[in-house]
């Protein structure tokens, strides 16, 4: 078994060395990660600019792109021998509902989707996160669960850790993504020479966290486990959508 | 009406400029757009540095960030006013199938998801792309219809035009994304100091672009138009998942 | 004549317009300059990465890279023909004294210190600058001279305007660089979650500015030209080096 | 004595930490360097973005800007107690005649200027530098000089070292930067969608070499130290620019 690491928080990042230090006992693993930290990055891609790819002392790829491009690039011909699976964190921050859409800790997975075995992304929800050793414990548990009993190739999964104390974790729970209501507004400020700057602000609050959803499992002090597909098609809506299109438009 | 304008190939682009010269007859409309080609910046957004936006000399908002941070500076407080929808593009080149995931366009669209009406992306499937009055009117036709007989208002559509003369396309049809192959390989290459660079590859060819895709629509002379929802949750694993976690699996 | 004109503001600033529009009466112009605003780049040059130059549509070339990037790529291969000289300018804001070395304005003449004639850097003294035309007048004035009576070819003139009506110019002042005290504090901040930022603090005000100066001229009234050299080297200190330098050493 | 250590290859590079591990025994280091590889960055300062300075594993502080930035914001409020000196390297490269202008190693040195002792930076004239060891123990032997006899604290010394086993080295040279000639022409290549780039060429080849100049002593395998000012004003031309200027131009 052969396993591709990423994040996105940077291959200095404490939450991806503990995954690697989780996984390395029960995989060959590869880590390909950012050199630096590319958090909400999202599937970016760097079409416009070449890549660089360097081993570091720990045995680590950094690559100087996003999340995606690490894994893109070490699907697509880095790496002398493709991996099996790609794992994804373990994120600093939770990756819930909406969040998803910006993170480049579940882009990494995602972009391991052509790979034989399913790919995982795991997130430790606290600011600051701390309990490292439990989301670790959750990455093995799965893999270890995934080698026993395999999941369809095509399953990406979401998983989100709270951080507490491993022996406070109260199970595993299979979720659904939940909802933010919109982010909070832009914060404007100045820089010292008088100019109007912004930054953006934080993610909304929690809208629909109900039970089912991975809000109300982390919560709860389960972990959460979202089974993510890729295909953003309204297929309820086609008809719809036809039924409503124009008929007679082009001329 | 008011309408706010994004893409990702940046704020000088002929299709930006070509949407908004056909939808200012129409609506009010505000340019918020990135200042440089942003293209495959997926849904990322700016957190670690501020943003400044400043007016250029025809009238546009320019950013120095992403697409989604464009859109999101416009909804949450950049604007006076809030605007009504979000129209992105015209892209120069189509946004099919799996590039979705990758599309600044898309992700600008995606941004206008909490505003009062739909939604929508617009990309001309041309490469070079040429015929930026054929996909102009069809986003007039679009925008007419939407004021005609509103969709509802949670709905975003991802609109590819073929890169033909108007009077050449055959109508509408409502479409759901089709699938590409895997990418093509990373292309490695020296910059002149001999170390080793690599670039992104191409897009996979087409995989999935049966009848009902926005391939075959496009491949035929359609615009295609496919509507999008935003969560990846895949509902249909969420039980085979739970019955696959591990149930006693903390201590 | 051809000459080739760049800066540091980008190549959509007001002063770069201002002084192709002035020196296009008087020679071939070819405008090479940044895409953004690369203020205080110094003479950095990009060599990790290539960069990409595309001509706009009032026919400058912009070019994703330094001011020092720009002229390089000019003189090196990128024009058809070399061109003879280089005006850099018109900057919004001064380049006096110790602001010669980080500025890129003063980068960009100092890239063409390889032509066959004198290269000339331009600013105003404005914050922010507003009398354009008066520099313009006194960039024309400065070729015009250079025409009629050459300097000779590795001649290099930083060139500072005071940001006055043209009537109201005393004349010109031949000068050295003053000098100014150490800069002003850094200015610290935090981001919006709450983590530490820095941010480079104002020049320090001006300790050297007497008789002679360009800080004097400028204050005075009269556009300041100052002769530059690019040789570093202390040449009155070699000797007491040597004096205290090692002698047996290296043992 | 406190001395700043910093350097333009980034926080990580071997000659930083050479050169750290070096001095540690003779005073007090603080070590704040570029978070990346920022090779000529020349003395490019960031004044548009806010900087961030990072503690590292090693006690280093990184700061995601130039060389320049580094300094500048140690010396102007980052440290709690402003170093005696900086000293910048071990430079991966030498940084011999007109590299200086674009050198960031120099530049970080320069930038020490205010403080109470001279600045130094040293480089390892290789390809790839090797002899990382020899450069160590001429930091150490020139720092044991400054202490016992000081010289003026506006002396900013340009060290060059041959890359050879130090019981090989010569001894030590005051010279005078060398010059080399125009830099190669610009590469041009074209990126896999078949669009033009272009690469800095490398530096010209040394045009004026003779003996006394940093290029000589490095040839003929001494440590070359090159006192440098900063001064740019070309003193000698003052008056035939003085006579040359316009008198009644401004009406």
């Amino acid at each position: 078994m052969h396993i591709l690491l990423s994040n996105d928080d940077g291959y200095l990042a404490e939450g991806l060395t503990a995954l690697a230090d989780a996984l390395r006992s029960y995989a060959t693993i590869t880590v390909v990660a950012p050199d630096r930290n590319r958090s909400a990055a999202s599937n970016s891609l760097t079409l416009e600019m070449p890549l660089r790819a360097t081993e570091t002392e720990n045995g680590f790829i950094k690559v100087d792109g996003t999340p995606t491009d690490c894994v893109h690039l070490a699907i697509t011909g880095l790496l002398a021998k493709e991996p099996d699976m790609v794992f994804a964190g373990i994120n600093h921050g939770g990756n819930l509902g909406d969040d998803v859409l910006y993170s480049g800790t579940v882009a990494a997975a995602t972009e391991g989707r052509f790979l034989g075995l399913p790919a995982v992304a795991i997130s430790l929800v606290g600011y600051p996160a701390v309990h490292f050793e439990t989301a670790a414990h959750v990455a093995i548990t799965l893999l270890q669960q995934l080698i026993k009993q395999p999941l369809p190739k095509d399953t990406i999964l979401n998983v989100n850790v709270p951080d507490i104390p491993l022996n406070e974790l109260k199970g595993y729970q299979a979720t659904r993504l939940g909802q933010r209501h919109k982010s909070e507004p832009v914060i404007t400020s100045t820089d010292p020479r008088g100019r109007l700057i912004y930054w953006v602000g934080p993610p909304g609050a929690e809208q629909d966290a109900g039970e089912g959803t991975d809000f109300y499992a982390i919560n709860a002090g389960y972990v959460s486990v979202t089974p993510l597909q890729l295909d953003l098609t309204w297929y309820d809506r086609i008809q719809q959508v036809q039924a409503w299109l124009p008929t007679v438009n082009t001329q």
